[in-house]
């Protein structure tokens, strides 16, 4: 059984030094050919040629106001007491705004400055008032205006190419054009342009397991969604993507894809399924039509990528995870995609953070940590989202990325880090930031606020009831949700905030009550009946992590039964919500685990009860007045459909939902 | 003859409130309805209702690794010292990274951990290295791994729900969908998803005066563009524009228009043509199919805008102007625009700026100025494009917007502003402005650096000589075209730069030397052949602004000749630019004028020269050094093509272009 281990690391710097080198030595890094398109259709699109204008706008004197065209010269004298009458049609022509002014004309009165008098047989010049006669003659049926001023040349006339001029440069080469450079380009006598190709991108996903979309699925089937994420990608960053049907893991069709694809795409992606079979065929059939030039780059996550050369082609083979084929498309596509628009490649936007979170790294490797971004105050909180490449979710949920040096083994708490955004920073700005314990409300809250107020985000962070008061302690977020019972007094949260946040003044909002439970399969097979039941030797608990309120509540009851933790299987492996837990149980990774009711509803899993506690959100008291938290507030408090979306979860009590339960 | 005046004027943010607030009352600001489609088609659309995942990813368990699938428990104990060996098949099953865990295993060893040992029929449990028997029985063909370490439960396997849980939330409710969202949503098992709709608008363009771009042009034609821009701006703000064919002013027909539009489309907007008849009907369809609610507003540019509802949609009546389409459309517009689609509107980026001109203004009319933005040193420049509502160019020149209060009547020069940024920020630093005098070449170098570094752009400005080294002194541009001649010495520049700027060091650049001469028309039927002729009576002369190097010129040799500028007929009539004032003489409007050989070429206009003269660059020694001055000095000194385009353009000599005249 012959296995491929990665060819190689090689340093990021390095691997994109040589990448582009090499191709900028093969001439790929060159603009894209020029292509003639409608004027029309290129917003966006960006200008092969500069563009100079082949007609003026306007392209003849017009009119620029209602009213009369005159001669400026016969106006000449005109004042309050010695108006001067022109003639209609002979020395003043009626025109309306865009009008051609009539041959000969080179001034325009407005509509208001001009008295209209009928059938004066009288001089245009110099003529006072008291002096209009009355007779009829020839041209008693004539109009006249009447006007009081001097004009002056060409007062009140568009010009020819007042706003362009023939021969003016409308628009330089390489430039993106936008709504009003269309205007300009047709306003200029174009009606097509000259205008770089998009980048046309072949994306070949490839492997045995993967299936379209809305296919059954059977166990070892990976829904194949990569190659949508980075087709999307491309049409962001102005290409066009080309997806390929799907290539099973046999050479020669993945030869033959790759080599259709080079003849009529710019760059080639193959998008090796996960599986090392997969990614050897890829290695291999660029190597077979072309070369490979990097195989492996010190990149976490995406180091297995490969960068090669088929037919004169770029063809890159990108990792099947999809944060690492995020990464990697990211890293090594992009930059090409502008060059070959001639787009400069924006700058994302950046903004110094303080890590909330420790992040740990491994030398040799430059990490991508994605992380939750959040203004809290007057401190910018990055809290890195702690998991692997294959959880889409975390880019999903990601506002930016934290880049960890090779050299780096980690990142400490509290220190200040550079984040790449992804997501704009007046979006930023307006996200709660809400750090503590998990409760499947919180969801429902995080969606009806977006709906309600769809400028406003709730981001939860899940470290446990303590951590939340913790984070409201360091500053680090708006709110905490905290559901800690205080075994001396049996009272909820407060000793807790008391004792952890002296100095500030904390408000407590309760949320809900809820049932904690232990989770088990349906029909509970293995007919658990409480905590002692952990004892036995068949029995695999899950547990939740520690600091959570659930673990604390876990504890107390091993406590009162005088079980060892070491005794109860599974007790170390964590989870960080209800969900993950009800998840292993329903996916037999346990029998049981500690959770609320809602989670066992929302998987179907039987639930024993264990207790009933109070979830409370605690809530800075400088923060109550702010626009999003008032707002936040508000639903907890007043929306009906919150309400019937939290009971319809199962085991929630909401008789105090949006009461103060304590201010400090 | 009947004409009509602007109803009304009024203010902006009553207009504005008016308008949303009828809207509301009329339900006409609520979210589109939702439409079902392709989850890969759905790239920055909105999602209509919340979505969770249906299943959970990966669905089973999979191996994270390529290895071995094993059951923990048969790992126990197993040391450097203690190898554990397991069957394969049996007890150890070889998977691929993204197989199925086989049914009971949990655990993944990677590759690189184990041993293959071949043919032991050995029990697999805690047999010591030295004990390994090498006896023939049924086993002898049997493979196995040996382990030197124990692994954990579930290590290296992506656990089911690792990234997705079933029924978790992916994405809340009026979220715009990003390309790592459709991937999350494919792999949470949808493949169609519920959006809101795009916004639908109809754009009826009307007016007799109009015709379609490409059509031949006649005297009184206007080329049609302005719903090109505004259906361009329709998709830049998410919605899909209906581009109506032209409609004439026929009163029957546009109501027919408008009526057809409404039952299709969310809003219709009639732009005007520029003429008042069209301007009429549009407000006498919208009265008639419904009501007009606000005619005239209190804007510059913008003032005659209608807005109505006709057949429960709203109904815009937008000028013809380009620029008052533009700042209307935008105003009265793009609000609903992205309400219906439940996006928050960005805020335009912004910028504080110092005023490089005054900027006047009516009392009573919030005013939009177009400016060029440039960062100069530490300094943000805002320089006012100062042109009409009829100049597209203003926009597409515009780096921003700066709006002067209805109550202010201006603000002076050297004021701070805020700017509405039109450009994003990083391009704007990456602007060299260069503020002076004109040149055709300057278009050329603005074209070629755009070519070269499309990273980099020229933004000029045209004052004249004087003004550039004016905006040098004040810190307000990076170069000054100039070319001033020193009477007394006979010397170009340097005596301005030493007198102007006696404490900046300097360095003068060469671009050209090049020819002034007179203008005439073709075959030169005035039969001007030089200033004296200006005195003629029949001859209408165009002029420079002042401050422009070339109306020094004209004035130098008018005093050499002894003519009063009052005895000169068009004497106050100025122009900014060479191609101006050749456009002038081209058109009509002016017999001659002075300017550049290459401005006579261009439009083919006879040429009698007066003078050659230098035109240099002044750079403040400073720039000399930044990346992007440094750049577009290097296209000055070694371009061939800019070179062989200068003198393409007729009337340059560039023996010493490049080369430092001066350095104070």
């Amino acid at each position: 059984m012959k296995r491929k281990i990665y060819l190689d690391s090689k340093p990021l710097p390095e691997a994109i030094e040589n990448w582009h080198e090499r191709l900028r030595r093969e001439g790929l890094d060159r603009p894209l050919p020029p292509e003639r398109i409608n004027v029309i259709d290129s917003l966006g699109r960006v200008t092969a040629e500069a563009v100079s204008a082949r007609v003026s706008s306007p392209f003849y004197h017009a009119a620029a106001m209602d009213g009369y065209a005159v001669r400026f010269k016969e106006t000449f004298g005109a004042s309050e007491t010695t108006p001067i009458r022109l003639r209609i049609n002979d020395q003043a022509t009626s025109v309306d705004t865009g009008d051609p002014m009539p041959e000969g004309f080179n001034a325009v009165i407005m509509i208001e400055d001009v008295r209209i008098i009928r059938g004066k047989n009288i001089s245009s010049h110099r003529l006072p008032l008291s002096e209009e006669s009355q007779e009829g003659d020839d041209d008693s049926r004539s109009e006249y205006i009447e006007i009081l001023e001097a004009v002056t040349p060409w007062q009140h006339v568009r010009t020819i190419g007042e706003d362009i001029v023939a021969t003016e440069l409308i628009l330089p080469e390489n430039h993106a054009i936008k709504p009003v450079d269309i205007g300009a380009l047709l306003a200029g006598g174009h009606s097509e342009i000259m205008v770089r190709k998009r980048p046309k991108i072949a994306i070949i996903p490839t492997g045995n397991e993967i299936v379209e979309p809305g296919s059954p699925l059977m166990k070892g089937n990976i829904i194949e969604y990569n190659s949508r994420v980075l087709s999307s990608l491309v049409t962001e960053w102005g290409g066009e993507p080309l997806r390929f049907p799907i290539i099973r893991d046999n050479i020669d069709e993945l030869k033959d894809a790759i080599s259709d694809a080079c003849s009529t795409c710019d760059m080639v992606v193959v998008n090796a399924g996960s599986s090392a079979g997969s990614e050897d065929f890829t290695a291999r059939s660029i190597s077979e039509l072309g070369e490979v030039l990097i195989h492996g780059v010190g990149i976490k996550p995406g180091k297995p990528s490969i960068l090669g050369i088929a037919k004169g082609k770029p063809v890159l083979g990108i990792p099947g995870y999809p944060v690492s084929a995020y990464v990697a498309f990211t890293l090594f596509a992009k930059p090409f995609l502008y060059a070959w628009q001639c787009l400069t490649m924006r700058e994302p936007e950046r903004t110094r953070a303080i890590l909330s979170r420790q992040v740990a790294s491994s030398l040799g490797q430059e990490e991508f940590v994605r992380v939750k971004v959040g203004v809290v105050g007057n401190k910018t909180i990055a809290t890195p989202l702690s998991s692997g490449a294959g959880v889409i979710m975390s880019l999903v949920r990601a506002d930016g990325m934290v880049r960890v040096p090779s050299l780096s083994e980690g990142i400490g708490a509290g220190r200040e880090v550079d984040v790449e955004l992804m997501r704009p920073k007046d979006e930023i700005k307006n996200t709660i930031v809400c750090i503590g314990s998990h409760d499947n409300a919180l969801d429902v809250l995080s969606n009806l606020l977006k709906k309600r107020y769809p400028a406003y985000s709730l981001s939860s962070a899940h470290v446990g009831s303590m951590g939340g008061l913790i984070a409201l302690k360091r500053g680090e977020a708006h709110l905490a949700g905290t559901h800690l019972l205080d075994e001396e007094t049996g009272v909820y949260n407060i000793p807790f905030v008391r004792r952890l946040l002296p100095d500030r003044r904390i408000v407590l909002v309760n949320l809900v009550y809820r049932q904690q439970g232990l989770l088990v399969k349906k029909g509970n097979p293995k007919n658990i009946r409480g905590f002692e039941d952990l004892l036995r030797d068949e029995v695999v608990f899950i547990n939740r992590q520690s600091g959570a309120g659930t673990r604390l509540l876990t504890d107390k009851h091993l406590r009162e039964l005088a079980i060892e933790p070491s005794r109860v299987m599974g007790y170390e492996r964590e989870e960080y919500t209800h969900m993950g837990v009800a998840s292993a149980v329903l996916t037999g990774i346990a029998d049981t685990g500690l959770a609320i009711r809602a989670a066992a509803n929302a998987l179907e899993l039987d639930f024993i009860p264990v207790a009933r506690e109070r979830y409370d959100l605690a809530v800075p008291h400088d923060f109550m007045e702010s626009d999003m938290i008032k707002a936040l507030i508000e639903i907890v408090r007043e929306d009906e459909s919150f309400r019937n979306t939290v009971v319809g979860l199962g085991g929630y009590d909401i008789t105090d939902m949006g009461k103060v339960m304590y201010e400090s």
